[in-house]
């Protein structure tokens, strides 16, 4: 048996020891447990009931988790308690979606015997649960991301029960949450095993190839994302892997934006590429930014900033991002005015300080090595493209792999065809557009959408908002059906009051 | 160059050379030009254009076409012309889709400073196409699942333009389907290119290698589609695969509904696996009947109905279908009372007769050999499995991979709870369950669902019916963007009329 330790990443000293590594068996019995706690699950009340009982006992013992999670990953308690506070919304958030049922997407076709081109018999379709979710929980949100995150939260609302696989970088926080989570199912009455925890690297896979396994939320590397993702693909019966993977999230500042609002943009830079120490999926990692000198100065607000100092996730992390910067700096005409580098002290001896680099589109055009800085270095560093023409510019987002966001600044007036134009371009290369903001900062909302083209994401769909649900669903078509023999969503009178389309017509209730 | 055959199924001679097998170039030259044509396809209300254009001229060459088909396929005029009709009917059903542009899924959520947990910004989401998609044709429906079938006509409707891989049974239908649509796309003012055809073995995996093929439709074999399912999962950006691979579509003949209609049941059978000399994906391939002499009866209807004999879609299918119903045959305690054997005359040498086999529950139990009456046997062949109890026959359900279909025959009074539990235990190995009914017959509206578990789909998708286009779109959010600078179907004046949820209340438009 290996014992999980916690480990404090100011130090990279053990905490203390929370769990032993799952074996093969472990998670064989995990994901049994959950397959058969799941079937009390059909209920959408009481799903409701779990999602709203989590989210408060969650905040109940919120003091602790925050203390826990930052001791864990330094994340900072402010950061932590505004985290906390998005879990809970969005354990909250999709309750309401349970609630409210459209998401079930109740269709109904009455029988028509002079349909054209042929009879049409009763059909009525609603989407059901697909069984056992795997959930790997992502290192840089112990919590939204994590146990009770957004994942955890969809799945139980769409009325899977939930494997997760805790992160490495915080299992004490992992283990507190779970342990809250199946406190809630038992509050409602639910067995606890509709959320299962499993720790190791060697459960990952194990996880995804086990026959019950019925689908996979997964947020990390592109690396790992792949290696699990071939397992699910390569499974003897499939399974869809809903995988965020990496994204460098380009900028885009125009030159009538930088000649108009250097410092703004600059300063703005700066705070979002340093934000959680750049710990984020949408940290912007590459910017477009033009030559001359209304560009310089972007560059000198950004270089200029206060940005913070402080440990990564975890050693592994800093080692990455450290090589990743030098291997990037080293690259003929990179520049490095600000110089990300070790910045340990006595109290965190494995902090780092935030970098920038800075390189010319056309060395990008020239592909090869340089490929390197069109892919993600996880923590605090941004790279500056300078671009000479729109043309060098549409070169570099033509290069670029998938991406969760794409953002452009503007000068305020801009808004000609050639600023719409771009708009559009962003849109092909990534899920989300940002117009004169930054890409840090996913607001959960019907609207949002947290996914992009691979390898941002390994699907069209989302892990943050509302249709994040519709990732653990399946259709079922019943046809000429007796009333009494129908799941209740289906039955004619309606009797659970959903919204549904009835022969073209969509009804709210 | 390697000549590309129409063959007469009958006799297995060919008719001429329609074509030439696609090269890797030839293939490549197909997908770049489909990609550039597809551009045009981004305005909605020419591809509303395009699809009911593409209708009224199929049908203006209808004589033609089902001429051709019938030469080729076998299945005989008033099937054909049957397949036509559905064909243009989902065509104009699409191009209603896309002009009412529910599809669209606009979701616009105000910016809310004062938001808890966290302020909110301007945020709308909706859904846009994919590119260039490959549609692989059936060999089964020359029309309705080939170059203008539902995946065309889907992806055409989502604005992706399409490469459509002939399937080698039908490849004069193909190239004269082609040119019909390509007609239809000038006629309307598109490129003919958004619509490419490509023909031979070596083109399908080509095709979905190519570095521009977005997505993959597939309707095929479990060999042939898993195989090129492993290549779209395994490319460096891997696209999603929407396969419709196989499926034995159970049927249930409850022990009352024998004892209250077996000849009904027993006549409905023989016309259902017979339809179309059996080469359906939704033939019902194994039906569950009770022990003792209600079910003795159904059997007795089955061989007894009068059943059609003909030749099978090409010679390929003929000596598996030949085999595959010898090898189940051979197992010991399978019965063969109606003999599936060659029937060839002068006008047909290739003909076969259907056949029925059956077997008993508790040896399907053994496993081993046994399995392989679990599989899918294309052609004019049903395997009875007799059984003895409740338990008898949900073992042999929980031992079927997915399907397309699952069907119940009750008797006229049987609502009660047991047989809920079975409508309900049939939805979780189906896409659709059928009461009182026959899997044939797959109904184009909104309510279908034409998937299934693996192996019947390898993914949650519909390939009939309206959600089908869903397959072909990625969702795009747009975060604080002017106005002027959104896609028309996202300003808040809403100019184009379309049906949107803004900040959670829908309006149609």
């Amino acid at each position: 048996m290996t014992d999980v330790l916690s480990i404090d990443p100011h130090t990279g000293e053990p905490r203390g020891s929370v769990a032993t590594e799952s074996t093969a068996q472990d998670v064989d019995e995990a994901v049994r447990a959950a397959a058969v706690a799941g079937a009390a699950l059909r209920d959408r009340a009481v799903r409701v009931d779990l999602l709203r009982a989590a989210a408060a006992l969650l905040e109940k013992d919120g003091a602790d988790i925050v203390a826990t999670a930052d001791a864990e990953s330094a994340l900072g308690r402010v950061r932590l308690t505004g985290e906390l506070a998005r879990t809970c919304y969005q354990l909250r958030a999709f309750a309401d979606v349970v609630e409210a049922g459209a998401y079930l997407d109740v269709i109904i076709d009455h029988a028509d015997p002079s349909a054209e081109p042929a009879p049409r018999p009763d059909l009525r379709r609603f989407k059901v649960p697909l069984g056992v979710v795997a959930v790997f929980a992502a290192s840089n949100f112990p919590l939204a991301f994590s146990v009770p995150g957004g994942d955890t939260a969809s799945a139980l609302a769409a009325g899977c029960p939930v494997v997760v696989k805790a992160h490495p970088d915080h299992p004490a926080t992992s283990v507190l949450c779970a342990r809250i989570l199946r406190s809630a199912a038992a509050e409602v009455g639910l067995p606890a095993d509709v959320v299962r925890l499993v720790h190791g690297f060697d459960a990952g896979p194990e996880l995804v190839r086990h026959p019950l396994t019925a689908a996979v939320g997964f947020t990390g590397s592109v690396r790992g994302g792949r290696a699990l993702f071939d397992i699910a693909s390569s499974r003897s019966r499939p399974v869809p892997f809903h995988g965020e993977l990496g994204s460098v999230n380009p900028v885009v500042v125009t030159a009538r934006a930088a000649e108009t609002r250097a410092a703004e943009i600059g300063a703005g830079l700066a705070a979002s590429y340093t934000q959680g120490l750049g710990q984020f999926c949408v940290k912007p990692g590459l910017v477009l930014v033009p030559d001359g000198p209304a560009g310089d100065a972007v560059i000198q607000a950004v270089v200029t900033a206060t940005v913070p100092s402080g440990p990564l996730l975890d050693s592994r992390m800093r080692a990455a991002f450290l090589a990743g910067v030098r291997s990037r700096a080293a690259l003929p005409g990179v520049t490095e005015p600000l110089k990300a580098e070790e910045a340990g002290d006595d109290a965190a001896p494995l902090a780092v300080r935030p970098g920038v680099l800075t390189v010319a589109a056309s060395r990008l055009a020239e592909g090869g090595p340089y490929r390197e800085l069109l892919e993600e270095c996880f923590g605090p560093v941004t790279v500056l493209v300078r671009y000479g023409s729109p043309t060098e510019r549409d070169a570099v987002l033509g290069a670029l792999p998938g991406n969760l966001t794409a953002a452009v600044h503007l000068a305020a007036d801009e808004r000609d065809d050639a600023a719409a134009e771009l708009v559009a371009r962003l849109s092909e290369i990534a899920g989300r557009v940002v117009v004169d903001g930054w890409p840090t900062g996913v607001t959960v909302a019907p609207a949002m959408h947290h996914g992009g083209p691979y390898p941002a994401a390994t699907s069209g769909s989302t892990s943050v908002g509302a249709s994040a649900i519709e990732r653990w669903l399946r259709p079922v078509c019943y046809q000429g059906t007796p009333d009494p023999l129908l799941p209740p969503e289906l039955r004619e009178a309606n009797p659970l009051g959903l919204p549904r389309t009835v022969d073209g017509v969509r009804t709210t209730s």
